[in-house]
């Protein structure tokens, strides 16, 4: 591949962007999309039509200014922490990226130029190779510079990053400065309630908590595990209820379908819709009169009176036995997720370890895509396979779209499977909360990425089995060295195709729009109106393996950094617009991201040293790889500073912040209002049956709707009552809103 | 070496034992060894010296009678808990190796003596390769008695351990609920208590704990740290102390010493004491005047009213700044470490950084020694250095003493270097209580062990170059199974010799029986009168040692199991006889040395099944290999139960039990009490001037005692008022007392 055939393949992506955004700058403006496009401020403002003009079809850059000129504040105000961490991020990379491009174009790059090969055909006609370290002579003197650049991206990177991390740092203390009445401050839950045949596990808990915790305790709630019939029933109801919607609408408006095949299934589709009412008439019978068998789970929410207490009896052990009476932070409201505080405690270890061992398989499974994608980059190996496509590979064009263009797209389309999976795992981990949850996908998400794209990428490339590759540490960093310029031209094309192209669709939303129009125009349905969140365990591990393929590459490879750097400015607009318009932030980790991104890079930059070491080792400067270890133990040490500094604030409540919050309260009298709140806060079951069955938009997915069958006291001191009457599950509902 | 060189080493070894004993069991009846063999009870109760009689020459076996009959909770009351842990350590060993040896010795051994080497020549003149695995054909059927072997041995470690570490989990919490009133439940350490130019230290501490702790807390103590001229001062003062006495003493008793060499020096030894005496007179004045230099640390012992308090305040971050205000569980009075109270809290982790490496590297360098013991073993190599020696090598009995003894002579004395070196390390690290400081010491010297003893003298064995075999993951299993065999005859006699002969060292204590008879007989003095605390630094590590060998050896070369077995024996007798009479227990850990022991077996179980699945792999025996896969599995997933079951109350105070205790004391009035102690209990100077120059045997020797130069308040409700007339440091007398 030489260096057209590369600009051949930023130019294809160049002209796929720029129409994507010119489309998205039209359809958004087209009254239709608005769910589509401005999710978020139509879950605020229901926002009426415009009426019809010309400008709406003229393509317009104002999304990108009113994404310039957002400050961090509003999209604090707007996204939450984990937005603001989110673009922090990008604003890291950017910088980091804009000085390694400056420093690797301008001094490394020509040094690599005018290094071996002396007769230069001119630049388009020039093999990517000789822009790389490849191209320098084994003992040049020249590759101080080389180490002048390492020494200088990895003080900067550290420098931003220790600023960034004191910046976040100070957000995350204000933000739970500033969740002032939040219910998740005060509350706990409690798993692993030891199981007596004497009294039930309500009984046990108000017995335990005022026997050891009697100053500080308020109340609890115990959480209710839907039986199995009830979930028939509920998913019996619900399904009535879409069939009725949908034969309701077909009455009315006759159509295609109608006329066509659906017309004898409609009749069919009433009577079961009728049937369905009837049963669910009685369902409040049989709900009551099954209402022993919904079991009571042997988790509880429990409420004290102050943060402080709340947080202090989540930090001790509080049996003697370790697997009793286990005590958690409860996540806020919004972020439980219910079905997996039914979970038994014990089996939360086994299924850690069986999902780690899952995704470790999968990790393996995957290398089958991987491995047919970097047979494409090897054309001659493509044509033996199918010999039909010889002619058409003859052709210069096509070879090029071919070796440029394909594997990267390949591997995207391979990669929209990763994300739900990993998603699903963590699920089967028992996570409580759905951010814990998000961010342990975004952690297996990220480490799968950089495997399956980076390390196997590389060594398929060179190697033929990966494995063996790891069996023998110390040739590692030689055969990295080797490796990674010798893929230039594939982590080029990737930046290109993968980079751009996701950021592009990122904007388009087309899988939303393309529910949008059949609902609008096939179904003739309302339309789409899903809100969504920010899938921050898809887009941190992509933004994050840009970076790690930037540090790694910048000084082997210096010429990807400009199209990187056109990835991080057009990551900046386009996230921003989106947090700004399309993503709701329903719950948030409080900036629990940082950490994971934090580490990533300083992993980024190691990786980048153990290369630039293999790198002089083989070009035979010992002197340069002396110099290099010390900057490996430097980031070490630069890391670890950073965790004893920051970290902690992180994985704990601060104490001295905390009771400042509780006196100032105290003192104004508000906490009588936030005990108020917390009767009602974590409810299983927030919304009527009716609602849950039509608000298709609801924020409640895993919200099982259950009576409490042991509180029939009156309602009042105790939270654990929840209306009777809530019974309907509602559940499945959540397709992208994980 | 065949079996009959294996019988001389363990003939010499059983005669140098026998001797050893009844030399012991005759010197402990010595009155004048009384303080070395029952420096325990000579502690507590002074022993009177027997008359004289014939009995007290006669070998006897009453001391193994009477540590037979110790029941455990003699032990416990004697020894603590961590004597009871160490023992339980030795009676689980005793008892998996009991097992393990007569499924190896009846089923294992027959099936590898009966395998290839068809015709044998006499058991006597027969080799050790015929008794190991080696002897066994690839692919014979009989593999699957090993395969058995190991399924009973893991099976059988695992339910043994399991109830090890439930019953020393039940003493654990039984020590903790039986130390009622012990000061450290209600005493926290602060340190990087912040500097404010405003405020002195104590009152940062005041002003904190009364703003954020008022309910609970009670009051604080400053931790102070010696200035240079204090120090010289005190170490002058005690230097004359010393000076006097022993001249004093020459004068009383003119002995050789004084009137060969010495007279002239006592003179000037006279004048310098003198000298010094009145400088001590002046010492007061100097230090009251001075008294602004002793530098207060920013650390602090903070006591509170109840202990779920003080554990409470211990477990939660106290501020938004982690590197400010750390707390932590104070220590035992006894158990403080003071000197590293003063070390900055920051700098922690850069020395926890720079010991590891230190050990790592410390490691490296002592590769040194083993390989030359290594190349002992191979007696040709020896020939070829000291050629001289060419002639006594020929000698048939030299031979079998110098490859089946001498080198782990040489390695037993090379070690001698290492627990000192590591208890190094641990105090550069910065423990601030000195069972923390043995425990880490401990976990280096146990890995530094294994290592050395085990991995470096495998590899020397076979390979050239140790860390070359590492860089090859996937073979390891291999080269262990071809190389542990192979080092069969090592491993024997290093259980014969340093096995055998450490325990008999141990029973002899050899170095305060000849410190004894110095002081004695020719320095004429008191004789040795130092208490010892348990060396479980050195002690833990040595029975964990044989422990690995006995597992990694057991199904390879069964042979080793009844010497190991003997070790253990003698371990339990000794051991017991030692703790009952010699140790005296200053300080303890509370049984915190069990999570690593039982982490210890766990790896060596590893360890076997590892080198099993080579060993099949190398004999063919596909199948067995896939079923050793399955017993690793489960063996991990065991030791990640063990780990959620129990050792969470290794690592923290339960709650129930700190309230149940704080209730019971508050009931029957028995807090004041607990508070009056806390008053007198960290002191860093409990002693006057002259007791603590000249009580040798005093359980403090970090605690420099410095004069309060902040409060000179009346003392009474600030207990960090210390006397001022307590300044004379006491330093350095700590030789074996670690």
């Amino acid at each position: 591949m030489n260096l057209a055939a590369l600009l051949t393949s930023a130019g294809i992506n160049i002209a796929v962007c720029v129409i994507l955004f010119s489309l998205y700058s039209v359809l958004r403006k087209q009254p239709c999309n608005v769910n589509v496009y401005f999710g978020r401020t139509v879950s605020i403002t229901k926002r009426r039509s415009d009426p019809f003009c010309l400008e709406r079809f003229v393509p317009s850059a104002s999304w990108l200014v009113k994404a310039w000129r957002t400050r961090e504040d509003d999209l604090l105000a707007v996204g939450g922490l984990d937005s603001v961490v989110f673009i922090r991020m990008v604003i890291f990379s950017l910088r980091i990226f804009s000085i390694a491009a400056v420093i690797c174009v301008f001094i490394v790059l020509p040094v690599n130029y005018h290094g071996q090969t002396t007769n230069h055909p001119g630049i388009p006609e020039e093999s990517l190779e000789v822009f790389t370290i490849l191209n320098v002579q084994e003992g040049s003197k020249w590759l101080w510079t080389h180490c002048l650049a390492l020494y200088i991206i990895t003080a900067s990177a550290c420098i931003l990053l220790y600023f960034e991390y004191k910046h976040i740092t100070r957000l995350r203390l204000a933000y739970i400065t500033g969740s002032s009445l939040s219910p998740s401050h005060f509350t706990l839950v409690v798993r692993a309630i030891p199981w007596s045949p004497e009294e039930s596990y309500s009984d046990s808990v108000r017995k335990f908590f005022t026997k050891y915790h009697a100053s500080s305790y308020l109340s609890h709630q115990m959480v209710y595990r839907v039986g199995k019939v009830q979930k028939l029933m509920s998913n019996a109801g619900r399904m009535c209820k879409i069939l009725r919607d949908v034969s309701v609408e077909q009455t009315h408006t006759p159509d295609l379908f109608h006329c066509g095949m659906c017309g004898g299934a409609t009749d069919s589709l009433k009577i079961l819709a009728t049937d369905s009412e009837s049963v669910k008439g009685k369902s409040s019978l049989i709900d009551n009169s099954l209402g022993g068998r919904k079991k009571v789970c042997a988790a509880a929410f429990v409420f004290f009176k102050t943060r402080y207490a709340a947080v202090v009896t989540s930090k001790v052990l509080q049996s003697s036995n370790p697997m009793h009476w286990v005590t958690d932070m409860a996540p806020e409201p919004n972020d439980v997720y219910w079905s997996n505080l039914w979970i038994p405690y014990g089996q939360l270890w086994i299924r850690k370890i069986a999902t780690l061992l899952a995704t470790i398989a999968f990790m393996l499974v995957f290398l089958i895509p991987v491995t047919f994608v970097q047979g494409m980059t090897a054309l001659k190996s493509l044509e033996k396979k199918f010999p039909a496509l010889r002619g058409l590979l003859k052709k210069k064009f096509m070879s090029q779209v071919i070796t440029g263009y394909l594997p990267s797209v390949v591997l995207i389309l391979a990669f929209y499977v990763v994300p739900p999976v990993m998603m699903l795992f963590s699920t089967v981990e028992g996570w409580i909360s759905r951010s814990q949850r998000k961010k342990s996908a975004c952690f297996k998400v990220l480490y799968f990425t950089i495997w399956n794209v980076f390390f196997v990428n590389v060594f398929t490339g060179s190697v033929i089995s990966q494995l063996s590759v790891f069996s023998s540490v110390k040739d590692i960093p030689g055969q990295l060295a080797n490796a990674v310029p010798a893929q230039a031209k594939f982590f080029m094309t990737y930046v290109l195709s993968s980079g751009w192209a996701s950021l592009a669709c990122e904007l388009m939303q087309i899988y939303p729009l393309l529910c949008n129009y059949i609902r609008r125009f096939i179904l003739l349905k309302e339309g789409y109106n899903d809100t969504l969140s920010f899938p921050y365990h898809t887009e941190i591990p992509r933004v994050l393996l840009f970076g790690f393929i930037g540090f790694t590459c910048s000084i082997l490879v210096p010429l990807i950094l400009p199209f990187l750097l056109v990835y991080f400015v057009l990551a900046y607009f386009i996230y921003r617009n989106q947090i700004l318009n399309v993503y709701i932030a329903e719950y948030e980790s409080g900036g629990q991201f940082w950490p994971m991104i934090h580490n990533t890079v300083i992993i980024s930059l190691l990786m980048m040293q153990i290369i630039a070491l293999g790198v002089f080792g083989l070009r035979r400067t010992p002197i340069a790889s002396g110099f290099t270890i010390p900057l490996l133990i430097f980031t070490l040490l630069f890391n670890e500073y950073c965790r004893q500094q920051f970290k902690p604030v992180f994985k704990n409540h601060v104490a001295e912040i905390l009771i400042d919050m509780d006196q100032k309260d105290e003192q104004s009298g508000r906490m009588e209002e936030a005990y108020q709140q917390l009767h009602s806060a974590y409810c299983q079951a927030p919304i009527t049956p009716d609602d849950s069955c039509s608000s298709g938009g609801s924020t409640r997915h895993e919200g099982d709707i259950v009576p409490d069958p042991e509180n029939a006291k009156p309602p009042g001191e105790e939270p654990s009552q929840i209306n009777p009457s809530w019974n309907v599950t509602f559940d499945g509902a959540e397709s992208r809103k994980i």
